[in-house]
């Protein structure tokens, strides 16, 4: 069942602390065999990548094998179901528009001093993208990082997606295509991604990886960051609705379930002022998991995590959403706008009855890589400058040195740190 | 003796790739003593902090002391050279004034569909800043971290650092003082990080997790990672300087030392087309080692790490200087400029022979907290988006969700995933 809270209740306060520290994801050791795989990849380069392969995808590959060649791309669009070809363009040319703006601009400018100072960013030179495969392969996601990418200007996209028994889901090869995608490899789990931060002779190295995957990718990841860059590791998924009573709780449920449906380990949380409708949101789900596919995984979260809190007033709503940091918050009220404007953590909010997050997930344009697990406190989604490094410039002429220098000076000899003082006064006395 | 390479030398690609390839770290393996620390500080709260303390620090403290107060920081103030204090308060007006420039701006817009959307930018509510104690315990580095955190509007920021026998450098904490910082307590190490992350009855926990340490203090803040956030972890430093004829070596050898005297593990390269300037360094750096307080130190760095590259032309000096990709680049060449255009991998570039490095570790304004290791090859120096995340927006009406809709639908199926395309149908039934 899921959990009921009312914020009347005498012990909410521990209740609702409870309901923050619950853990959703039992993370499984598997550092170990990762480190091994890693450090074969390493040694032996594509050979190691090919045993790996050949025993955890049953795929026989060989370096000439392991890139998807632009003709099996071709082929594979073919295959796909045309509607479901135009909704991914959709998607695309929305996500474009939408990452387009995000493109920072740089800032070069002379102070009261005379000093030139700034900075100007740039696109990383080579990204690896990680697809996982299998039930999880989706192509809305290959959009959701590549786009990006590409429009920070990188100029190699490299994306890995494993093919267990040799099949691969036509629809991300088709993803990878609309996205501009420069090179597909069909390998994937630690190897893959000890292949794009090392690389091989086949895979030439990346300076970063994006991406979700299992446990052993996630595990990957972690390890190669230093060498190279990774995004967030991607936890369970969660959505916060918080709603009144002008909100339709059949809408609701539908939404509850969206995310239940992902995984067990996600969760789903309404937060209302409504008895009324918390009742009618609860009837709702089990209505509409009797005729749910996913109904197993989706009861299972619901039942596990879900969490129905009752608030005495909408006022309650802002730090307890603040203190939850959802990933996803649907705001279905009378004044949506002036509720998330006094809301501080949240990965993506989506305002009013006709914004479901669905929306958001594949057409809206917006990025559907959020921050999970509480990370929106501190964390955003994936966006162009995740694929982009900001470089500071400074420049002195003789008069700035001259102003600056002796603070530059007293400072170096305050830290013990003499030769910086010197690389300044050396300077001074040719002034 | 520094490494020599010459581009032209039949063996220059291996040789190169071997001095890229030198690690310069050892890192010591202190995960396993971190992970109890840190377990301990959860379980036991401030009575294991005061227990790590006295054992790490030579420091008896109780819940009551751990904090450093208003009148110990006035009295600290009171004691500073009234010199560093002026060029401390110089460079927090100047560090201030760079970082305002850095302050996102929000988004929103509306498509030609009429669906709203963009992003809006917060503060992360509450940020812990690390400084080391003893003698690596910088001022300089005290505004580099805070003074962006409280640009970017974070309500609380909270610095931890150590006092080795009670000790604590004053100019640190008039540092704090400029930098706004709201509370300051006489800890560090694994349990200082564990107290920030998870909080004790004394200390109130944090979002995120800034500053440099010892490994300690880099295992720990690996450890309790996507718990909160937490900046790069730091490496040794480096600098690059490319230069032509017109440089004057002495200067470029102070800037060479200045790296050096960090840290053993700090590196130094000259890239140049003057073998005479490479000579002139190279005599320039020994004179001026035989009079460095800290000669042992940047003597050692410089043998060890340091590095002089001899090319044919500054036209190769780009794709070298990307793969080096080092923290800090000085360019002193008649056109610096230019040649800065045609880099894309620094932490931040000093152009022009009166920029020395120091100005920028010190009074420049930008800040002096860069990537390292290589790493410019994908992040970028700590700035107000280091203190700040992104929350996207987006709304439908009801002609926007029926335009955008079935695109949506038949993602959703094509994923799989029914509940989200219910989500979406459930709405447009009742368009």
């Amino acid at each position: 069942m899921p959990v009921r809270l009312n914020s009347a209740q005498a012990d909410f306060a521990d209740a609702f602390a409870t309901l923050l520290a619950t853990k959703r994801e039992i993370s499984e050791d598997v550092d170990a065999s990762v480190k091994a795989i890693i450090e074969d990849v390493v040694a032996r380069g594509d050979a190691a990548v090919i045993d790996y392969t050949a025993r955890f995808d049953r795929l026989t590959l060989s370096p000439e094998t392991m890139r998807v060649t632009e003709e099996e791309i071709e082929a594979a669009q073919a295959r796909c179901d045309a509607g479901a070809l135009q909704a991914l363009a959709l998607a695309a040319s929305r996500i474009r528009a939408y990452h387009e703006r995000q493109k920072p601009t740089d800032t070069l400018f002379r102070d009261a001093l005379g000093v030139e100072l700034g900075w100007r960013w740039t696109a990383i030179e080579a990204v690896g993208l990680y697809v996982p495969g299998g039930t999880a392969a989706y192509p809305s996601s290959v959009l959701m990082n590549a786009i990006p990418a590409k429009v920070a200007g990188c100029p190699r996209l490299v994306m890995v997606v494993p093919s267990p028994g040799g099949v691969l889901n036509p629809l991300v090869l088709a993803a990878a295509r609309l996205a501009e995608v420069d090179e597909v490899y069909r390998i994937g789990g630690a190897q893959a991604v000890a292949a794009l931060a090392y690389g091989t002779p086949t895979i030439a190295p990346v300076a970063k990886i994006t991406g979700p995957g299992n446990a052993y990718v996630a595990a990957a990841k972690r390890r190669v960051f230093g060498h190279v860059g990774i995004d967030m590791i991607a936890g369970p998924s969660e959505v916060l609705v918080i709603a009144d009573d002008s909100a339709n709780p059949a809408w609701i449920a539908a939404d509850l379930l969206a995310q239940a449906e992902h995984d067990t380990a996600s969760q789903s949380i309404l937060l209302t002022d409504s008895p009324a409708l918390a009742q009618a949101v609860e009837r709702e789900v089990e209505a509409q998991l009797a005729t749910l596919p996913r109904a197993e995984i989706a009861g299972t979260s619901w039942r596990d995590y879900g969490a129905l809190i009752i608030l005495s007033s909408l006022d309650e709503a802002p730090p307890l959403a603040d203190r939850l940091a959802a990933e996803h918050l649907e705001i279905i009220t009378r004044d949506a706008e002036a509720l998330a404007d006094r809301i501080r953590n949240a990965g993506a909010i989506f305002l009013g009855p006709h914004t479901p997050e669905a929306i958001g997930d594949y057409v809206g344009g917006s990025n559907h890589v959020l921050p999970t697990a509480r990370s929106a406190r501190f964390s955003s989604g994936l966006g162009v400058l995740d694929f982009m490094k900001r470089t500071s410039i400074l420049k002195c002429g003789p008069e700035q040195l001259a102003a600056l220098g002796p603070a530059a000076v007293a400072l170096g000899e305050a830290e013990g740190l003499a030769a910086h003082a010197r690389s300044v006064s050396i300077r001074s006395n040719r002034l």
